[in-house]
């Protein structure tokens, strides 16, 4: 028998309709690519997100058509989210700090049709233009008067194109099942793939991180993505503010510790996120000039594990709270958020701190399970290392044109490709990719947890740990740093450092200074790179 | 084109099993019928619920069949929900406190199969048992040792019952939209209509309810649900709090000041939940005896309107904040939630109290409209009264075996039968039921305000008004008041408190005192039972 509610179909533009009718003059504050701050509303939001949609229905886009997006995160770039899902298109967000060959490979898979880029990003698309046929049009995200000469084909500024329509339009009535949105995974292992969000998860995965022991939003939040769009849905905020009610800002393309800091002060931004290199910045800028977060209440950290120290300069120093996350492209992102159980609850900072750099437990909507290579499960006692495993309401079920490869398991399960322990309190460590898992006599090594000590010391700005070939123990880590400015970092005075906080076996057989270490686009470290720099390095514990 | 995310459906056993894995020693904890507090989690919840489920196969209940429940909120009562449900079953809330007829209307409208019923209904069922043939079997929900006499068919106590099952039990995989629960509305203005509700509305229902300008729930929450579990899903909270991985606390048969003032302290409850007439008596309780609430933060008042004075005794004198709420059966229940938004936030606390006694706004998931009797919409002005209208995604679509009557106008909206104002902020005020709108001169006058007002009077417990025919005006207010217990109020002297309040021409033309007013099942005064009473009754305006 069925149930005799009423059919409400999950649809993305039933959110902007909500903040529209409910909180319609809440501010969306921009920090535009020309330079000044632009300031708008959700109402105004919406009625041009329904000219956005009628525009691209007069430009021959249809249901099912990628629209591609190559932009910071202002107002024009979410008008373009709304109006392409709300006739049943995709919007495909291009990371601009992928490779060329990257970006034109994605945007090739994806057959975009059409490209809304901003002003920062003409050139770069100028060079690819001619490698990216699919595309029919580009649209520059800013008005006439700043539109600059392009080669590109069809390029029209946004503001003239969209004065072509009006705002007498409704919204297409879908299936919730409908795609909506398509983004790649950063490429850290390989080659970027495709992850197709449907109406319905980005609903469900919006309704999920508004609650309060995930990012916990109201009416009374001003919530700043620093993350940007173009990463993993900015971790759902485009969607999840509205649904609250919460004041946007969004800082555009100065994303540099000076200008975050400037941003969270002047709109007295609440609650934002972004990975922990924009924090490194802003804490360095926070010293370097005695700052105060006096409005911030909450950051959200993950993308790559969230260093102990960053988690005590915010919450101690600056009286911040942070909920260090853990997510991935395939899940929308999120995976998991570290909040406060009361079974942890102590007066012992330090001893909430243990928690605090775990990645968290899973909000409703996720499942999730450790497995051995032979998908037994594993025990959930804070050490078993395990393949992390996962199912629920925003997780991949097949990649985007790779339809006919099976990546479940029998139980439906996504492997992660992350390793991880759980805790008899549902906390779950990411300790390392399974590629990047370092085997020592028989037994796993954690980089990450090495990598987060090393972070710990004065002299460090930031370490990677890869594992070398060794005859005896198969692999042994090895440490890789680079230092802070002015600072000389020393082998033995790391490996002191190290000595008392790990097991002896953990010790890195060498620390090797260097001046950089490789990133992807989304600020990760590239282990596969580095793993190709240090192919030919020789072990000094091997005679 | 689809999206190619998993397919996870929103089905209830989802949240119990979110709960028992990533809360599973959250505590569970009751006051039991047989008197004795009694505490669980949980996973232990779950485990019996599992029993439940196969053990309810093993009598042969099935998919789609109704299951009735007549009971107290206990763990009992929630884990025969969460068994029911998780075979496809229906939970069919019964309300104890309709009349005989009502309750073998429903039941045999229903057509329930079995019953699990509490200790304290024994006596009652007995004399309606014949009447209800369709029951094969009722379970008493205690142990053998507490197990009376009776002459119930088949009947058996809970516990014997549940221990010839074992957990070893795989929920059944059900359609989202499949039946889950059904609950017939109180019948204060007819017949009693069964709304049938799904898996999918229950659980987006509860995503709804637990987010931070709603219920806001958290792991650090502890809940207790006083609205029983027959009272519209006891709004939610016996999912939203698993859900939210909140601790749950269920306050058994007693309900009366006293016991509720013990059991939020001894149990240090932070969130709780009524009808406004819990907390008249909780109130007189903390007066009589200069009671304190140091644990509880917020309290949830709905089901009638909330008086001023109710919220401004809570949260000034004991520092509690008050979430008026709105909400009917047809909605699962919440329709609306007054929490505070920045457009409204003041220094003022009188002005905040305004907005306070309103039913408050709509969130993600309800949208509304006020029309008048043609279906033509009015402003949002704050003023206009017109007929609220609701649709959503936990909105009743059709009544259960009523379904060729259709219930909604063209757009797909529901009309609630109140009649509200909707103000430029969003929030709405419920100023009666159209059946019970009084009509003079042409013009409106709302009931429940002048309700409102007149309980803010010193010697006034309870007050009522009703419209009574007028030769010129058509209709005329008149207020009928019980008083408190020693107090004497004089009609002069309550108009005199009343008319610096309200226009001129809503004063009623009467003032009478009565030893008491019907009430409905749910505590609501029945207005049609009142206007009966006072069908022969002359205006003193009148000559
Ligand atoms: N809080 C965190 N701590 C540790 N690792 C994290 C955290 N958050 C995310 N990650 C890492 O980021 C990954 C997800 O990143 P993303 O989806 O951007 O693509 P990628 O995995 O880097 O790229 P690809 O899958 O193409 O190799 C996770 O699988 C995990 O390894
Ligand atoms: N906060 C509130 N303020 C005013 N009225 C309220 C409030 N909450 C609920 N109500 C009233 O309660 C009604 C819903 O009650 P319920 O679903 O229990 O059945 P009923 O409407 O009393 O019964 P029936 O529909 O059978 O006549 C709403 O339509 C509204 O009139
Ligand atoms: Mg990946
Ligand atoms: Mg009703």
């Amino acid at each position: 028998m069925r149930g005799l509610m009423q059919d409400w179909p999950l649809l993305i533009h039933k959110v902007i309709d909500y903040a529209a009718n409910e909180h319609p003059k809440r501010p969306v504050v921009s920090r535009s690519v020309e330079g000044p701050m632009h300031r708008t509303n959700y109402a105004e939001v919406r009625e041009r997100a329904l000219k956005v949609a009628k525009r691209l229905e007069m430009d021959g886009i249809r249901l099912g058509d990628r629209v591609a997006t190559l932009a910071w995160n202002t107002w024009r770039h979410l008008e373009t989210w709304y109006g392409i899902t709300g006739i049943g298109a995709i919007y495909h967000t291009v990371n601009p700090r992928l490779f060329e060959d990257q970006i034109v490979f994605i945007m090739s898979h994806a057959e975009d049709r059409l490209l809304f880029l901003d002003l920062t990003f003409v050139p770069l698309v100028e060079k690819i233009a001619s490698r990216i046929p699919s595309v029919e049009r580009f649209v520059v995200l800013t008005d006439g008067a700043h539109m600059p000469e392009t080669s590109l084909r069809n390029a029209v500024a946004y503001e003239d194109w969209l004065a072509e329509a009006d705002s007498d339009f409704a919204w297409l009535t879908l299936d919730e099942t409908t795609a909506a949105g398509l983004c790649y995974t950063s490429g850290t292992t390989g080659e970027p793939k495709g992850v197709l969000y449907s109406h319905r998860s980005n609903v469900l995965h919006a309704m999920m991180t508004v609650m309060p022991d995930a990012f916990g939003l109201s009416t009374r939040d001003v919530v700043m993505p620093v993350v940007p769009l173009f990463h993993a849905n900015s971790w759902s905020l485009a969607f999840a503010a509205p649904m609250a009610g919460s004041s946007l800002v969004m800082p555009g393309p100065k994303l540099d510790g000076a200008s975050i800091y400037e941003i969270l002060n002047a709109e007295k931004v609440t609650f934002t996120a972004a990975v922990p290199t924009i924090w490194f910045s802003l804490l360095q800028h926070l010293d370097a000039h005695a700052g105060q977060l006096p409005h911030l209440t909450r950051v959200g950290i993950g993308g790559s594990a969230c260093p102990r120290a960053v988690i005590e300069a915010f919450e101690k120093r600056f009286g911040v709270q942070v909920l260090h996350a853990w997510g991935m492209t395939e899940m929308s992102p999120v995976g998991s958020i570290c909040s406060i159980k009361p079974d942890i609850q102590t007066e012992d900072y330090d001893r909430l701190l243990d928690v605090k750099v775990t990645q968290g437990y899973a909000p409703f909507g996720v499942e999730w399970k450790i497995t051995d290579d032979n998908g037994r499960k594993l025990p959930h006692d804070g050490k078993t290392f395990g393949r992390l495993k996962v199912r629920g309401t925003a997780v991949v079920r097949r990649y985007f044109r790779r339809e006919d490869e099976e990546i479940l398991d029998e139980e439906g399960f996504f492997d992660t490709g992350d390793v991880a322990t759980l805790d008899e309190n549902g906390y779950m460590r990411i300790t390392d990719r399974s590629k990047d898992v370092i085997k020592s006599g028989g037994e796993w090594i954690s980089s990450i947890e090495l990598e987060n000590l090393a972070v710990g010391h004065p002299d460090v700005a930031e370490a990677a740990v890869i594992g070398v070939h060794h005859p005896k123990w198969d692999e042994r880590p090895i440490l890789i740093l680079v230092p802070k400015p002015g600072r000389e970092p020393k082998k033995e005075d790391v490996l002191e450092f190290l000595r008392p906080r790990i097991a002896k076996w953990w010790m890195p057989d060498d620390v090797i200074v260097v001046p950089d270490i490789p990133h992807t686009a989304t600020g990760k470290i590239q282990k596969t790179a580095l793993r190709d720099r240090f192919r030919d390095y020789q072990l000094p514990t091997v005679a």
